[in-house]
């Protein structure tokens, strides 16, 4: 917590990367960006010695992560516990296509978040990561919409994981082919990906005369840096 | 291993949805629907009591999923030992936006799998599972590309985790709003999401007059189901 103003998150014994160091990096701005970037995480956790992976949206503010859901849930109430935690986030930004079938790969930006959950007690901070959810996923909705009620904050569990102990993974650019291959009259290249966002379809029970919001109608465009995660 | 031929996987202590059970399958078809639309899954496991999650490329075949890499990768060597893995794909189909802010949640199919590794040593097998991937990702490359040498073959690990304990969840469909809150004057809906594939870049040392593969040029069309994962 004490990195607050330093432009890096310390690598550790956990995020240190020992095969392709190259591609690790723990520069504070890339690690916000790509959180901020992308739309799901995957939460890991360890039940009975189980490993369990679950997707989950969640929300970002400094260097704090926050997941959210229903106080039933098993997850959400695992992870309130204090276990161990890892919350991993990828966004794939294309495909590589090489010459060889052996040097394929993708092109992606990925965080590895370590750490152990802990429960927003405070309504006003859980107000607060509830709007960091919102806005994160969709910039502009949180003004629109009738905001959570005592008893709704009640019902919903919010968790605080710090980003302490963090690393992201990156590759980038076109493939990597054995010399000799480059002879090859094989298309090689990349394959870039981008988020899209359809026609917003309205609901069914919708009033009446209500308009689609720009928020909502040009997604795709305000938020062209969005990749597919 | 046996449940090869009915419709459903059965589901059992750990893939039994407790909470929002209508929101669980078992159906294998809509299981190796989703596993076959994906690109990247998410691989939980545990070391030294700590959970990892890393994203990483599969491919399936029947009622096996392949993982592969470096025979350095830290993530494959842990698996290949036979710990217990956790493997979830997930495509994320869109936003739901509600009239309060309590209600938003987001359209999505994920598949979770519960299970161990074991290392695939028959070149032949390995062979097959490596044709599975590219196919799986970008079907009719592997007839263009360089096969991979008996060398290649040697340097990747393909490890299988048999589709046995297998669980799918999905949501879709307009948001769920309380009854009061259909008189609100907020638009409400869904905006549904995409996979969209850029114009493809050619490698900079791309041989004079090697035109762009069809498979390339229109993956977006061609995959038009497939969603972002």
């Amino acid at each position: 917590m004490s990195n607050n103003f330093t432009k890096s998150f310390a690598p550790t014994q956990k995020t240190a990367l020992k095969r392709l160091p190259h591609r690790a990096s723990y520069e504070r701005r890339l690690i916000h960006r790509i959180l901020d970037e992308a739309l799901v995480c995957h939460v890991g956790f360890v039940d009975s010695g189980q490993p369990i992976v679950i997707p989950t949206a969640y929300g970002r503010r400094g260097d704090m992560l926050y997941l959210h859901g229903s106080i039933a849930s098993r997850m959400l109430r695992a992870l309130a516990s204090g276990i161990q935690v890892c919350v991993t986030v990828t966004l794939l930004d294309g495909l590589v296509l090489a010459r060889s079938a052996f040097h394929h790969s993708m092109n992606y930006r990925s965080v590895v978040v370590f750490g152990t959950a802990s429960v927003v007690r405070n309504a006003a901070e859980k107000t607060r990561a509830l709007r960091a959810f919102s806005e994160h996923i969709i910039p502009g909705r949180w003004a629109d919409v009738r905001k959570p009620s005592a008893k709704e904050i009640k019902q919903t569990l919010v968790l605080r994981v710090p980003l302490e102990e963090a690393s992201a993974k990156l590759r980038n650019g076109p493939p990597t082919d054995d010399e000799a291959d480059y002879e090859l009259r094989v298309w090689a290249g990349e394959l870039p990906f981008r988020l899209m966002a359809d026609a917003p379809i309205s609901d069914p029970r919708l009033r009446r005369g209500v308009k689609v919001p720009k928020y909502a109608q040009n997604y795709g465009v305000q938020n062209r840096s969005k990749k597919i995660s």
